[in-house]
């Protein structure tokens, strides 16, 4: 099963299952009343009406008050590449945020901010929490979540690192592209190692596995519930393995023309092209 | 004008204006639709249906996907204390995220998480985005500011201080008290100096003004927008003077049972009771 947003003409998002050949939709329920029940809905075959792909738009099945928490340097090789290189690997995972307005979702096109040389590709795995979580175990946490999505964690460098905190280049318009949720009963345990791979024009620019990870889902989860409450909807992206573009000699970064894809063993593909500066002032 | 969210019934939330006495609400427009024209809604008289305060719920009038971009070291003598003194003052606004369902109203009960010694206080002053802003000038970004609020930006130290970036500090439940948006028109520009004072059960532990901050509301959003499309609803926290709880020798957190007040000329008063981690567990 995959499962994305949809708008019908204009209307409110709502969240439908994809047939196999991503041709038709079929309506699961209204965006709010999933999450109210995300582990039902995603058990049970979708009952709504079903309309062709082609006369709905898509967008990211995701409450627009959720969280995205994003974790940095999870992956040991993408730790000991670029900026944090030579340094300890932080003794708990390094949490940083996206706030929603920044997703998107599979073809949209992602603008260069004018202050940047560029866009870093992180390719990497969402996971979705279906429950209110406080105080959780790991067990607890890993137990409560729904499902999991291939993103991409678009990076404005500069803007990243203009000071200590990163959220600014986190944030750019259409810079976190989402795919659709593929329920946790499908994909099985991440520790099992689903491979990450990120090709620019074609060619591999990322291929790590989610065996890689430092900080797990369910010990992440853990430790943001003893600061704040989680809930249904909230989202968390598990960092990016090796092989991002500003650490290569000479650095790579995307530009307006390329086309960036993310693909994820049992999760699908993302594909993106990048556009210049014009189309945020065009879409404002 | 002092414009505050409200449910009624357990109704949507809707925006509506404060009594002088604040004993009445006039209803101005459902959430949505007043930030679809906020400085509309700002300048005239609002025209719904007046209800007793008493038998309604307060909430932030922030739109859920809103986001909440919190300056750290914005006034010089707070850079000076704390972790961060020492060091350069940073050549960019240091901006971190909080998430809106980190907002509360005056009045609600703040919890300590498990893993705090006790939660920080940080009086502050936010602005409100009125308009979209794309690679806007300082100017055309300070002409877009709907409104001020009174902000406390309680601080989970300990979580904060975790790792290098400070979101899971930032974003406890009910950590981020909010008062009603008083329209800019009202209090003119924060360089003139509106004072900003913290007390804590009664006894005054900051006292700043806003003229000291080092990057101006128009300054940063202008920045911001450079790198992401700014919209209507969007908030902007301006960071706190000097006296923080941490810094102090020995240091003073807020517990359980205390009381914590920020006050801001011409925006009123925030009072909030601090709680037990308790309360996180009885309200899931």
């Amino acid at each position: 099963m995959r499962i994305a947003g949809i708008r019908r003409n204009g209307g409110p998002v709502e969240v439908a299952s994809l047939s196999p050949d991503g041709t038709e939709v079929t309506v699961v329920a209204p965006l709010e009343r999933f999450w109210e029940d995300a582990p039902g809905f995603l058990s049970r075959e979708p009952g709504g009406e079903s309309v062709p792909a082609a006369d709905v738009t898509f967008v990211p099945p995701v409450l627009p008050g959720a969280r995205v928490i994003c974790i940095g340097l999870n992956y040991l090789k993408h730790a000991a590449e670029g900026s944090f290189a030579g340094q300890d690997l932080p003794p708990h995972p390094t949490l940083f945020a996206r706030w929603t307005r920044s997703l998107t979702v599979d073809g949209a096109p992602v603008p260069v901010p004018p202050d940047e040389d560029g866009l870093d590709w992180e390719g990497e795995v969402v996971a979705y929490v279906g429950a209110t979580l406080v105080d959780a175990t790991p067990d607890e946490a890993l137990a409560a979540v729904a499902g999991y999505s291939v993103f991409n964690d678009i990076t404005s460098r500069r803007a990243q690192k203009l000071t200590s905190q990163w959220i600014l280049g986190k944030n750019g318009d259409n810079s976190g592209p989402l795919g659709p949720l593929v329920p946790a009963a499908e994909v099985g345990d991440l520790r099992d190692g689903l491979r990450v791979r990120t090709r620019v024009n074609g060619e591999v620019v990322q291929d790590g596995s989610t065996d890689e990870m430092v900080y797990t889902v369910g010990d992440t989860l853990s430790l943001i519930s003893r600061t704040f409450t989680l809930r249904p909807g909230d989202l968390l992206a598990t960092g990016t393995p090796a092989g991002v573009g500003y650490a290569r000699t000479p650095p790579w970064l995307l530009q307006p023309g390329d086309v960036v894809e993310v693909e994820v063993d049992r999760l699908g593909t993302l594909r993106n092209p990048i556009v210049g500066n014009d189309a945020r002032l065009r879409r404002a």
